[in-house]
């Protein structure tokens, strides 16, 4: 990737995948070519910035993820940054460090995987950095989206008395990653028995997860949620997000979490609890937030009518800090605010 | 770094580094901790967004450079794109990748050069994303910038009569690496002889480049500049990217282009041509670009009056496409565009 090679490796990777009007529309002035691009924003609106990144054999392995999942989790993972904020993701930046012998043909694929992303979610790429490493792969991408101004959703805006929601299933995808891992299945299943399906959906909401920007700005417009982050590190991590920014408590219903049923497939199947992979397994990309409890009937319909729908899981409670699970016979169990690590591995996100 | 550790130890690297003020000052109004940062830019602007990687092994190594410098020189990568268009660096996010048994000494050394250079350009740090690697070290760093709306510089604008100029001395960077490697020499030369000062300079430029952020403002607001790019590839590459980008040959004239005496000494002790190191030699982040020949004079008056010196080295070409060197003799030497390469190694720069 001299200069020469380089510019042909750029043409090549990114050429075609955004139109030029696509591009103008979405506010590019110069794109992709010269020392830095330029974009237009809105008057009126906060910027929102983000940025995360996979590295090989932390984040993904051959066995685990195919180039254009990796692609599209990169670019999936910090546009559900901007989810969490209720934003709306305009544009990316890609930081690539490359093994010097990787086939062209993967880096194609991780490309193709990080545009079907962008483009799912209007995100326009704009520019990055292409280098070699002696390690594994690191992709890098950098997220610049917007809000209305002073209306951004922080996790430290929880309250005493509000309740708890998230807007889907959880523990889904570190389930698929652990029956990847286990059995050594491929990438892509076969079969139409249940236990084919079930892990179809596994593997698919650990390749490619969706982040939930429909939700967020739902939310956000509502004017009823309060605090909001998305779950990249697993419930129990997030909810103490909340809980220690706003010097509140959380607890969390365990008969009110939501299991999806190719979760209880695989637990099931492999003699595990379920609520482990909810509440300690990572990357499932929805969005976790309180609300008050009196507008929580409000909240359900308006975000329905987005599509959306909110399980209330728990409520804010201000006799204690930290987070805790009252479980169905009524016992009440503080939980842990371990992250999520892929392959027993460190992993960090967010912040610096 | 699970959940707990990661957050301290983001506390513990960029706690008391920036205070509220200066980020409130700055435009942040959410920085660190959240899902993302939340920034206010003005309106009547554009922003400018770049990304720039260092990777070990390729861009440093530990006897090249001093943790601290890795983190100055990473900042300082990106901000001097935001030179190169003549913008202002207002924002950014660094995304480190670490080796899993790295001191924490050398991550708190590398944050102190990122943060000197942030805190030298104004630019406020809102966030980033950490985490281990399996290979060495990589930093990357996103800067957000802005200029006043369609007023930022391009490499494709340079027009035929134009003049050729650059804000200071080439090839420094390159003979400092070259002469750290060759001779085993510490890091922090010491004596007070010629060489030893030279050698102290040449470092320097290595380890601590300095982006030409207020050369490129002044330019900007001339309104009598046409291209500009900065030089981190060698005035060859640069110069190539912008007669390709602007359909036009750049003919660079030999006796007009400045060596710097340090440069000079290290050539004549080591046997090497000083032109080499400022053709094909990278990371001065100086800046080249393009004026009406008609306004050079009032170019390098005002320029003059910002405290930066032009150096007229050349001209831009109806007659050919490419860039040829004229030599002192009046021999027309056509240039290679190719990059530059650390440790005669791929690295490449800018675009996706």
């Amino acid at each position: 990737m001299g200069t020469v090679d380089e510019f042909a490796l750029i043409r090549l990777l990114t050429g075609g995948k955004q139109s030029t009007a696509f591009q103008r529309e979405g506010g590019v002035e110069t794109g992709i070519g010269d020392d830095a691009a330029v974009v237009n924003v809105n008057p009126g609106t906060q910027l929102i910035l983000t940025c995360d990144t996979m590295t090989e054999d932390i984040h993904f392995k051959p066995v685990t993820m195919r180039s254009r999942d990796i692609g599209f989790k990169a670019m999936a993972s910090a546009v559900s940054d901007i989810a969490a904020m209720g934003g709306k993701p305009r544009f990316a930046l890609v930081a690539l460090s490359l093994p010097r012998q990787t086939p062209l043909e993967r880096v194609r694929s991780l490309y193709e995987g990080l545009y079907d992303c962008a483009n799912r979610y209007g995100v326009r790429v704009v520019g990055g950095d292409t280098t070699s490493s002696i390690g594994g792969m690191t992709v890098s991408v950098t997220v610049i989206g917007e809000t209305a101004a002073g209306q951004a959703l922080l996790r430290s805006s929880a309250k005493v008395g509000d309740v708890v929601f998230a807007t889907g299933y959880l523990g889904r995808s570190a389930a698929g990653l652990d029956w990847l891992l286990q059995r050594n299945l491929p990438l892509e299943p076969e079969g139409a028995d249940a236990e084919s399906l079930a892990y179809a959906k596994l593997v698919e909401a650990h390749c490619r997860p969706l982040p939930q920007i429909e939700a967020g700005l739902a939310l956000r417009q509502s004017g009823l949620c309060r605090a909001l982050n998305d779950v990249s590190d697993g419930l129990s991590s997030e909810a103490w997000e909340i809980a220690e920014a706003s010097g509140v408590g959380i607890d969390l219903i365990e008969e009110r979490i939501p299991i999806a049923d190719e979760l209880y497939t695989y637990a099931a199947a492999s003699g595990k609890d379920p609520l482990d992979y909810v509440l300690y397994g990572g990357e499932d990309y929805e969005l976790l937030g309180t609300a008050p409890a009196e507008h929580a009937l409000e909240l359900q319909i308006a975000l329905g009518k987005a599509g959306v729908s909110l399980h209330l899981i728990g409520y804010v409670n201000g006799e204690h800090s930290g987070v805790r699970l009252i479980r169905s016979g009524g016992e009440v169990m503080p939980l842990d605010k371990k992250g999520y690590n892929h392959f027993n591995d460190v992993g960090g996100k967010d912040g610096v």
